[in-house]
């Protein structure tokens, strides 16, 4: 309409809609396993809502998302209650941002999403390095009988990729099982602090990176409105601090997952993602 | 992306993106004049929000939203505090809508956008029959000084349009200065069951309508999220059937307005307004 | 200061400040037996507040709170986890209300106050009847061995005024003990709908009123906000409407009670109380 | 310990823990399905929380809890984000129940959880009635592609059990497909009022019944934590007085459906089901 | 009345009501030019609310308040959506403490308010420095087109005062515009820790200083409910001690700004701001 | 049932239901004096639900619960409005775990119930050392005239076992006359950072302690939950690594208290507070 303005709230503050060749927001709003408590389908949408109350212009990066190319191609629609199925639609779609030459950012929604995304993204890398960031090892083998669940995402993940190739940063919570499995020897495993990025970062600097974060990996101070909140964890700041030092990565897909907004009702989880979400789109993005 | 589905769950239901000669959605979050509490700036988002938890298919009128052509055009762009440009903006896009042969359906947000729209309507409709469902009367000359303000706004619409043509039902909360002119001899004042909207449908069957419903009318119990609730009214399901009673009248504008989000955890008034929505679509659309 | 304004939001709207001759407003926040879930402390700040959502017109009975003459005197200071100190606290402030010519109107706060006003007010009353709106019948002997709780309140009132002086209406929820004693031929019990306080207001025409409301009179949908909501009563229009039954009846005191704030973000609990407190005002301060 | 009390609050007030020959309440916590919103795992806790907010005594039924024998068998642990291992635990703990001389009731949890239950009752009782309490038809066929889903459920059911055997009460809202089928002439389907619910009662009399009540039957004001909230409909009032019309039924089992605490923060829903099985339990249980 | 006592809870804890002589805390509750979310309208009343929760006694400061003469004014008395009325209110009730030879401590609001203080404070005091703790720099020149506004409030007092006499602190969000113009050579602006306020301290020691805190410069997880929270700051420890370094300062004027109670149901925004409060009446106080 | 698997979620994660010769966990749902705003009746059951959000394993300790004989006892039955009463049955329930053996670990409920359960323990242990986590001191002699209270219940504790044997680690608030009693030389005050603790396990080595944990001793940010939250503490980190050096302590009994579940709508103080619990059932628990 001729001199009127509307609004774009529906997409990621300063995204243009669809999908092109920089890095591609897309939602993956699953929430099948939450074990403990629901609510990640509509994470997405609320990290989209709470962008906008954030800069474009990042003041520790310099960097402005105005003057970044990147789209926000919309959440992806998926059957209540169903996991083969989002998790194929969820390949498929970050197959289809790698074919157009894209970068995938997926928000989420439950982790085991995370899954389909790596699958889609290891055809193409198959030096691929995950680095994981989260509270969880998630490496169960089975959850309460099942393969496929958030707990075991990461166990998924490195039965593909191989176990050497997931490097786990910040877990501050796993099961015995999962302890020998993902603090073997040949594993890469560094829980506790999150200063661990800059060595992880030092050590796949020539490899193509999958980032994955679960939000719950700071405190639930920082991000209550989680599935999963973990007490324990470090500050918001140090999150964003630590994601610094993967300036100069290669990161070729990223997702940020587990926000579960009916829990929060100040929305500073989907805030804080959301943070981590512009950051992420000024490391990924090809320079101006 | 082939093989790949989007939700489209920034729009209401079944909704074209866009705008058409049909009926046109569109909001105006305006949140300034707010007296009691302020959020209604989230109130269009969140009616379409929860379009998605009804049926396309209403039982009572039986008709399928899915067989109506409509659009959503999205949320107006306005500035915090701003009140003159506000109203300009929803009078062009009125405007705007009507002169492409459409049908204006704005989502409030503050009652007082109803002025910007009927201004537009008006200029078309010089018969134009302004139907008023509210608690309040909403026909104060001044508000703590202002002219302009939720508290007035059918006031300045009766300055408009002619006292005589605002046709007031549901009202059960006024100063006694708006009794005084609400409830003139010249005025059609109809204050307490919404069942008087039925002999109102009459009254005007022959001319063009602009319905504005303010959703406090209902009590509090079924839409504790508004602005200025107010006890002591009707239930959802005697605003529903007494809609019904607008069957074959000629809406060529409405709106649903006041829904205030943050004061409504459960969100059964954002979900009430959309269940209006849908009825006034269907009453509105021409037919399939 | 000359030139600048300032609110009154700690009072009831329109009152003034202090005590005199009318009706004079106080807050017993008593929160001590509540035995479900606690809160009360909370409620007559929670009526002043939202009593400023409401005109001071009323609609239904044709008077403006402008023209009454009242006081708010606020909130009595109660040592937590004291019951019988409370209890003498509202007793004095009731009866220095009382000497100085004024009709106490008290916001609570648990019921159990209830039993320190009337203790005030029958002493200067001897052939007071004491009206009861509750959800519950108040009337156990002990409440898990305690005599003074809000389950026992109209028990101990009972005993103090005479059995067949205390009018119960609209009770939905009892133990099998206290039906016997309640609805004792001797008493005046009259369960079910609010319908009944008609009935009462012309039996106590000719006698001083104290007039009790339990706010969990009305259905869980309308005052969400109580320390024991009951499903299954009546609309808050019916409980507005039963009130203008006692129009001319001689209310030489009254209370509204049980208000519990945290439970209602949406806050129609103490709307609808700050409504019925206005409503009381009204009925009870002498003409204009 | 001698002389130390201990709370009861994790069962259903009054009853006894495990199970034995009179009614055995158990919970379903199934949250798989849900497509609007999830929580509803939660559902089966909060009734039985909330129901320590009640008395154990009847004030329309004449009756006391304290006088029925009855048990609280907990709750089923169900895997997330498994549907059909689920509905076998489901179908099994009822078929345990009906084996031992019991009376199964169920607390949900998502409504699909009642094919289980049905599955088990309708192998003892071929002439079994289904009388079904909701808000919506769910006679889907599918559900974005799943057979097995709350908006379904009603459609498995009466593939089973004939669908001449279903008796729907209350509905307001379904697709025109659903209509199509749950309106035939061999159906018996009674939308609106839950007045019908006396006739139905009538009808089926002389045969065993199976009794499903959505609490998303009564009107978003009385229930708003439920997964799928639908506005328009009946008071709590009126669901609690057509339930009387059903003594003297032969219900050989039942449930309490869709109760979604995250969205109720004053916990009415899960009251009013607390009280709805409250009801069941003295319609159910042997005479004293 | 005698032998009876009333609460001061409308009051800041241990002041007097009025003004006087010494600190005088007023609240000015502005809520037009919020973009993000509103509710800045509810903060300063919450304040004092949570107040209460707190000792006189400041560990830290080893002074006790109940040994400070000072006193709250209440709040000011806003018309809704009206700006220029606002802050003229507020430079009169400024200079009206100023004149009576007080100190003003303005409770907010949102920020815009504080150019009305700073214009009657800067009358008086034409050396003065503003110190500003924020995250966000608040030096736009417009917002969306307006050049009054929470957003631009440092800027407009910038150019009052002038550039180099503004002490930005704690600084972690702005637009590229803003940075260009915060952090030119002339001005002095310290984005990032808390720590720089003592340097300021330092610099300022000889000079009137004017201290404006907006409560969003802690990290949203110890003040979720601010206007627009942003992820990444300091702990609430940080603040309280960065305050330390103030001793001895000239502080002739303060405010705590931005406190939106409706997105923090655990009201620890408030509480943190109380404390902040408590803490700037010692430090601004002539000693006992 | 067989085939059947129940869940177990009324008591602590992997606890066995009753009592025995280890960890005994029994919950004080107090909740009376409560002086700022109520709820701590709900906070041990929000401890158990909590719990099953947690890992049995804990990384920090190498151990695992699951290898751990422990019980759950269940919530004491306690009278509302009721103090003495209350404190007897803590003390009964106290010492009937000691006479069995057993180490009691009590979760509140308000603070004041610690009084019941020293005085149990200090009967057997006259060597008691109490050592006490803390935002506030808790040595008032009377709080408004009450004795027993929260706010006294260390001063009442100091009396029984000896000043000098309370160890009072992390206070950052008291009135100057508890300072005056708290800070004396006999006793053990160590306010500010909980890295005291650490001295303070040095110190009590080899004696028998009670553990004392009031939730609020860490930043409101961390847990929102409690009664009277003090702004300024440590993370939830600091609380945790604090804990570890208590390994090889003594400690006889202890208690995890003033969890008040109304004011946190994300649990995270609940979750916190399982989370220390867990660590205090390994710590306490002997060796596997």
């Amino acid at each position: 309409m001729p001199g009127v303005q509307f609004a774009r709230s529906h997409l990621f503050m300063a995204a243009r809609e669809g999908k092109g060749p920089g890095v591609v927001i897309f939602g993956a709003p699953l929430d099948v396993t939450t074990s403990f408590r629901p609510g990640t389908r509509m994470g997405p949408r609320a990290i989209r809502d709470y962008s906008w109350a954030l800069e474009t212009y990042s003041l520790d990066m310099g960097r402005d998302l105005e003057k970044v190319v990147f789209y926000d191609a919309g959440d992806l629609d998926l059957a209540p209650g169903e996991i083969e199925g989002a998790l194929s639609a969820i390949r498929h779609a970050s197959a289809a941002v790698l074919a157009a030459g894209g970068i995938p950012l997926m928000l989420g929604g439950e982790h085991l999403s995370t899954l389909g995304a790596v699958e889609a993204v290891f055809e193409r890398h198959q030096s691929l390095a995950v680095v994981h960031l989260d509270a969880h090892a998630d490496m169960r083998l089975h959850y309460m009988g099942q393969k496929l669940s958030h707990a075991g995402v990461m166990r998924q993940v490195s039965a593909l990729v191989g176990r050497e190739n997931v490097f786990s940063v910040g877990v501050r919570s796993a099961s015995s099982d999962e302890i020998e499995y993902a603090a073997s020897p040949e594993a890469n495993f560094r829980p506790g602090s999150l200063r661990h990025l800059g060595d992880v970062a030092q050590e796949v600097r020539e490899r193509p990176v999958y980032l994955t974060i679960d939000m719950d990996v700071v405190d639930p101070a920082y991000a209550p409105g989680t599935g999963a909140p973990e007490p324990g964890g470090p500050a918001a700041s140090e999150l964003l601090e630590a994601l610094l030092s993967l300036e100069g990565s290669n990161i070729v897909a990223a997702d940020v997952m587990e926000v579960a907004p009916p829990y929060d009702p100040s929305g500073i989880t989907a805030l804080l993602a959301a943070k981590v979400v512009r950051q992420l789109i000024m490391l990924m993005a090809p320079g101006e």
